[in-house]
């Protein structure tokens, strides 16, 4: 994402990273990083994301890491980030949650806590006042190329997988773009070039 | 807290169990039961609270079971539990929280993951616009006699423990009481007796 963002006209993206080590990625893509944790408190939180116009919230614990982390991070970390854009005054903010958060007859037990956690997180951000935009891609894969994609507000209507390029591409159209605010996307690979499917859907 | 209900003038208390084997003991004090799970879905949650008066939510996945619990009951379940009571015009909910749960310097790495689902199930109920009363017991104790308590706004004033009876008798103490609305008592055992120390409190 913070690739696409460089090289697309009108964005100064900074990477909000956990690790000292992906400093060197960013640094080779010619895009300027922070590293801290969004287990910090909400004050430090608060201080790293001052100054800037927007967040991307792309943050995930990982399906490695235990339901701890699930809490602490996916949701938690979710709360303070919205909690900090508002200290700072900063409207705008683009999540990226899970598909099917809003509706727990298609959660398994395993995925139950993560499907909890992002709806939680979706639903703090909703009642936050801000300019929010929720983008709710099924399950991702890393393909390269972005592809077509169906947005809906139906989950069920979405095919199972999704490039995180395609993502990433979704959140650099919506991010300037006001008719998106208050919207939720759902989406998937499609048949439709992102930019065309964002415009029917919104 | 069912038994302290039962013995006392004003109240007509109904369980909320988990498990039909609990059902004897309500059985044998003469409160009526009803068995349901938090983890069930909203619907059926407020299916089963309908007519009452009051909400009094003191439920806990316990140390024992895994952070997943505690996401889904502890954080979950409260969600689903305040949106039951407002779905049913029901405006009183008493909840039993955490002393601490604002205070994430105090949290250890252990208990963080419950310390967040209660601090986030509180803030849920103060948005609901409920008459809300939430008590933050310490850690509980199993003595049979409730004894002498404090009340606090700051948690750092408290002591290290209180029985299990004390926060019983607090909940039953505010239930009917307005002047309780919209407050939240940080509470450990001390040195005031219970009628007193809300009174000074609230």
């Amino acid at each position: 994402m913070a690739q696409q963002m460089s090289e697309a006209e009108g964005f100064e993206p900074t990477a909000f990273i956990r690790k000292e080590e992906q400093k060197d990625y960013f640094d080779s893509i010619n895009v300027p990083s922070i590293v801290e944790s969004l287990e910090s408190t909400e004050e430090t939180i608060s201080g790293a994301i001052k100054g800037f116009d927007a967040v991307v919230f792309s943050a995930g614990s990982g399906g490695s890491t235990g339901y701890d982390k699930t809490i602490e991070i996916d949701l938690y970390g979710a709360v303070k980030s919205i909690n900090a854009a508002k200290t700072n005054g900063i409207k705008r903010f683009v999540m990226v949650g899970a598909a099917f958060s809003d509706v727990p007859a298609y959660w398994s037990d395993t995925m139950k806590p993560y499907y909890i956690a992002k709806q939680l997180a979706d639903k703090e951000l909703i009642r936050s006042g801000l300019d929010y935009t929720i983008l709710r891609p099924v399950k991702l894969t890393d393909e390269d190329e972005p592809g077509k994609i169906t947005i809906e507000s139906d989950p069920y209507q979405l095919n199972k997988e999704i490039p995180r390029s395609a993502v990433a591409k979704t959140v650099l159209t919506v991010l300037p773009d006001e008719s998106s605010y208050g919207k939720i996307l759902e989406m998937s690979e499609g048949n439709k070039e992102i930019e065309t499917a964002i415009k029917e859907f919104v």
